[in-house]
């Protein structure tokens, strides 16, 4: 069987059958947004790692170095949020072509040092290696957090709610209008923004991790769709998702009108917009929800609620009629 | 000016001076073997990077992907061993093609279990991306050492005497044979095992960090003539190297006599050995050299003295002739 067949999250899974085996210092292992260890510390260490492979996550001359230095980061940070962690120190692993230009990767540097500082990263050490065939950056991000706050994709129970940080779909809209220069749109450069580079919601994480009311997070970074299906599978839960829930900015309506789609299409569907979604009881996800907005700024949506497994993983649609919820998002393999 | 007319290490330090700013929880940053920073344990947590990239670090036939995956986690543990540490949790980043053979990937990854087992290593997180051109693996490795037990490449002093543990040039021995399968040496199948699956010198390292009697401790991948010069470099002194005392084997006498080169040659220049180089004064050195063989069974030898840096970087000769030692060894760029 060839790697292509198989998927990549079955694939992850036998990868991890074969080296993954627990250990007591191994708090959380493969299989989440990072792992976290017991390094002897008061704190958890947090680890995760990303790559952006040239011609597969972004193409040489449709974005600036710059910018792409600080997205490599941010998806980073994102995982590290994920947990309810800060991060603290990355090491970066560079593949370059010899005719590369310096300034190329000097500008990548800029833009990751530009995003490191903003969220207090020091980089301390990474690697060069040369492949002629093209690019491939890889991230690895250190982070910590208090064992107590600790969030993980496991933990969700029926009849806790599903809520998620900030808005949907504007990643989505962002990368549609970047192969798309002939639609007029007001808040085009603000939605290329966000899909060349995202904000991690580190605070909003922090906040949601030390309340202790949550009972799993994840980052959105496959879409909704799919990523609440990764909360079921650790949690081992179903989910009901409310279309006429998710939280649209105007500028996605605008965007979903255009190319004749639905909002909540892009906002389900739509990879990329690095918001944290997260569970908690009913009665925690208000306290959650006005803390997050109250420490940060950022609005919390609630856009579902957790059902048993056995009701499956459910999309009750604008007008009501509830269907299966597809896993759809973006997926390697 | 492109990445090839650079040269590794002078872009690396172009890199580090645009995003490797000093912080107080950074005890050691970007330029050494590996990272060691504070994350609030009484242990530094070391943390480090290396990739191993289809074609130019490996050629997918020539290597069977169980051996490959033992020598990514070996290389990196290499890193960690040169700090006087020891290694703890591994992540694992896979850019991989789409037609590759689940097998092979799975064979990788039962090695590096191999070796992480072998090591105390927990394999905890990784991610997998698709690149058509080629694989790239890159391990990120967290390791971790006792403040006073920490060494790294500054703080060689003149007069000190420079050391290495087991012996040189097996590896670049090992890398001649694979590509002349007509050459007859009786210990062919041990020199290519040494230069496909090398033993990092964990416990070496261990060793001479708990001693702490050392003063500086770098391991040889890229062979001693170029290493040295990276102790030279951060520690600010010069050496001199003696080619009569590098420790070789009769094996590698062989091999050399065989393809017209001297033993020493091989040692010097050959990468890949992952042997430890350290320094310590001559008192210090001969209780270290005692230490590690008794509490290892390697052997440990004198192969030169440290200088002042005005004295440069010398190598006497087999019949007595000092010489500038060139910082030949494998470079990337």
């Amino acid at each position: 069987m060839r790697i292509g067949d198989v998927g990549e999250f079955p694939l992850i899974e036998r990868l991890a059958w074969i080296a993954g085996r627990g250990r007591a210092d191994v708090v959380v292992g493969i299989g989440d947004d990072a792992a976290a260890v017991d390094l002897g510390g008061e704190d958890l260490v947090l680890l995760t790692v990303d790559s952006q492979v040239e011609g597969s996550h972004f193409v040489r001359g449709c974005i600036e170095p710059r910018v792409l230095g600080r997205r490599v980061l941010a998806v980073n940070t994102s995982d590290i949020a994920a947990m309810g962690g800060r991060p603290t120190h990355a090491l970066v692993s560079l593949v370059l072509p010899t005719e590369l230009e310096l300034e190329w990767v000097e500008e990548l540097y800029r833009g990751l040092a530009e995003e490191a500082d903003r969220f207090g990263v020091a980089v301390v050490g990474g690697n060069v290696a040369r492949c002629e065939d093209g690019i491939v950056l890889d991230l690895t991000l250190v982070g910590r957090v208090r064992r107590e706050h600790l969030l993980t994709r496991a933990g969700a129970k029926p009849g806790d709610m599903a809520l998620v940080t900030g808005s949907l779909g504007e990643a989505a809209a962002g990368l549609y209008l970047s192969s798309h220069p002939e639609l007029e749109i007001p808040e085009r450069d603000a939605l290329l923004a966000r899909h060349l580079a995202p904000t991690p919601r580190v605070e909003e994480g922090q906040v949601i991790g030390a309340a202790g009311l949550a009972t799993a997070m994840i980052d959105l970074s496959d879409g909704l769709g799919s990523d609440i299906g990764h909360v079921c599978d650790r949690s081992g839960v179903g989910v009901r998702i409310h279309a006429a829930k998710l939280p649209v900015s105007p500028a996605v309506e605008r965007v979903a009108e255009q190319i004749g789609k639905k909002a909540w299409e892009l906002a389900l569907f739509g990879g990329e917009d690095f918001e944290l979604l997260f569970t908690a009881s009913p009665h925690a996800a208000g306290v959650l929800a006005e803390r997050v907005s109250a420490g940060t700024g950022t609005p919390v949506s609630v856009v579902g609620e957790v059902l048993p497994a056995p009701a499956g993983r459910r999309l009750v649609l604008p007008e009501g009629i509830e269907v299966p919820l597809e896993p759809r998002g973006f997926t390697h393999f």
